[in-house]
């Protein structure tokens, strides 16, 4: 196909609105299901959803060349799996079928009522099965933050920070899609340092701001992914909740990482942005000195502007913005992320999940934690109903919602969205 | 069934070697394939495996009243969902079909051909597929010798390790057969404090002598496990060994716990040993001083008598004896692990595995890793064909062997082995 499905003047036959984040020019995959259908994948535009198990069944995606039996998985992991150029191929094919001048599926009446579900009829359903799922660490403004509120500006940076991106493995299991209501957990925690420890609900319960990137195809164990081919497997990006709990964190974390205070839930948005919409929105990394070692060695613009936004809602109120913050700012870039991952040798699965860890920007605004919003609890957060928030409190939901806008084209994910119920 | 499945009186009208781990008091759950059959659930009896799928066939299951369609799947996971007490069912059928005076399938030739197949054509694959694999940290020995060599006698135990199960998140992807050979990893290491790190093989690999358990019945998000049925979501036991790349960790641990010096490869048994075999070998657990937190409390003996014994073999040499510990050794046992493990509200999936951690005993030469046995380089381990090992080489092949024995009857794990392959 001869066609850019990233074209600015790219008009579709469906309506968006104007403020929509999925104009034709996005196209994000996700897994809905309705009343009717169930789980199977779909593509957002505007307020519409197209089956593309319905739209397959047309015959009108077989000139894409690739294997569609993909879609009648009810997760997107076959589909992640086939690579970049399948992907795009797929992404350019619907894109020409819903452009204003296309007719091959817009002339079909019967075609259209099987294949576009308005979304307001739909349920989603986690985009993937998550195989594993990494956690990083790669702001330096959340990490020197962090770093300064427990071991004092000095000491902010550990030795080993910029020299590697540092990470962790997470819990696949508890990744939970946008909506799902989280229990406040419990746990141990030490309220008075060097007191024992004690038992209930956590107190400092949290939310983190981070992007994560989902693997598209694998590598065989033993098998590094040169940081050059990173990019090609790279499948799409979905917003990401790291809920946590500071002080279960806090006590437990030493010396084998985060475990508890973290594993209770993590949420994403339902829509998967493919790396190929992402591309208008490239820019450059922060410069990074020291020079990495030759196997992070990345060349030009690696990062993406996607624009952050953190909603904090308290029961019977408004929702208040309590961060902007920006994917742009991340000092080691998802290339870096997995050629360090694999380096060793370990393998990565279609779907696995790679977050960006909490993303901080420069100033007090855009810190992406309660921890750092609050400053340990020393600045609480003022919200528009009178009270005050050091930490999330019982029945606040808490948002994220992300963007690009490059002035020509404004393309959203969606939001990530929960609410925090009490402890059970 | 009105049977006792581990009654050291029974014998089997197949023929069992004396020293064999496979008694048909053990009758544990594999997937193998051959030449001639798909991978599927076996069980090991001597030196034979039943091929349980083609026992369904027979029809001599159906009395077991639990859904069978469960052994269609090419993995244990729909078996191990299903719970302690159908697993019981399934293990106590066959143990009576195998009986030497029973002729249900003993008299049945035809039927004998499907359903038993020498093991010598089999190979084994991975018994589970794991959804998440969590690491504890469990042997107070262990923990004491690392923190001695890292901290100093005075501060050897971190301050919460006697009031929490430690533990973290491995990877689960990389998590392999017995007999799969696993690459030296590359990465980045300080050889010397203080200097800028270095990118190459590592100079530190080692093995970690571990048991882990297999999840049975898993437990929905938010909902705790209590300890007190924690072992009814217990399907059984697997050696464990985890591959570690020591001056790969060392440099990259803090703040987030062990990554690349671990996820490279873990190495299991092949054969999940059920947790009713175990219960002729059920101990006490080392008394836990402080009383661990009423959700931690458990009653009775929790721990299990397993001797384990780690075999180091150099190219072209004899394998040695490096090592003889005990699973009784935990501090920490399975129920308060797993229910440490939820009572945050996360959640386990069927097949998920938690390994042990290290299990080191009180003597030097029961330790479980090559930087506790050789002291962190200054003791070298000599080797039969005269050379020495600090840690493990190229060309060496790791293997570790598992067995109870109550005086009445033996059992055993089978082993996991690998062989350490050079960097690529």
């Amino acid at each position: 196909m001869d066609i850019n499905a990233n074209d600015p003047a790219l008009k579709s036959w469906l309506p968006v609105p104007a403020d929509s984040d999925f104009p034709i020019q996005n196209l994000p995959f996700g897994i809905f299901k309705t009343a009717e259908r169930g789980p199977r994948p779909g593509v957002a535009i505007g307020e519409y959803i197209v089956d593309i198990r319905e739209l397959v069944s047309t015959g009108l995606l077989d000139v894409t060349g690739i294997d569609l039996g993909v879609f009648q998985q009810d997760t997107l992991n076959a589909f992640a799996a086939l690579g970049r150029p399948a992907q795009r191929a797929v992404r350019e094919r619907v894109s020409q079928l819903l452009q204003h001048d296309n007719q091959e599926l817009h002339a079909q009446r019967v075609w259209i009522s099987r294949c576009i579900v308005e979304m307001r009829h739909a349920t989603m359903c986690m985009p993937v099965e998550v195989g594993d799922y990494t956690d990083f660490y790669s702001s330096i403004e959340h990490a020197t933050n962090v770093g300064i509120m427990f071991r004092g500006v000095e000491n902010a940076l550990m030795p080993n920070w910029k020299h590697i991106p540092i990470g962790y493995h997470g819990r696949a299991s508890s990744i939970v899609i946008s909506g799902t209501d989280i229990h406040r957990p419990k746990g141990q925690t030490v309220p008075v340092d060097g007191e024992p420890p004690v038992f209930g609900p956590s107190k400092q319960m949290d939310f983190e701001l981070e992007v994560a990137f989902i693997v598209g195809k694998g590598n065989a164990l033993g098998h590094p992914i040169p940081v050059g081919q990173a990019e090609e497997h790279l499948f799409g990006l979905v917003l990401f909740n790291d809920w946590s709990a500071r002080d279960i964190q806090k006590w437990e974390y030493v010396p084998l990482g985060p475990f508890l205070g973290k594993n209770f839930g993590s949420s994403i948005s339902a829509w998967v942005v493919l790396m190929d919409a992402l591309e208008p929105y490239r820019v450059d990394c922060p410069v990074q000195d020291p020079a990495p070692q030759a196997y992070l060695g990345s060349q030009g613009p690696a990062n993406f502007d996607i624009q952050l936004e953190v909603f904090l809602q308290p029961a019977d109120s408004e929702p208040a913005t309590i961060s902007r913050s920006n994917f742009k700012y991340m000092y080691w870039n998802m290339r870096q992320q997995l050629a360090h991952h694999t380096i060793n040798g370990c393998n990565m699965r279609p779907g696995d999940m790679c977050a960006s860890g909490t993303i901080s920007g420069h100033t007090p605004d855009s810190y992406g934690s309660m921890l750092e919003l609050a400053w340990k609890g020393t600045k609480p957060l003022h919200m528009p109903d009178g009270s005050e928030r050091k930490f999330i409190q019982d029945g606040d939901r808490l948002t994220i919602k992300g963007f690009c806008n490059n002035g020509q084209v404004r393309i959203g994910f969606g939001e990530v969205t929960g609410l925090v119920l009490p402890a059970l």
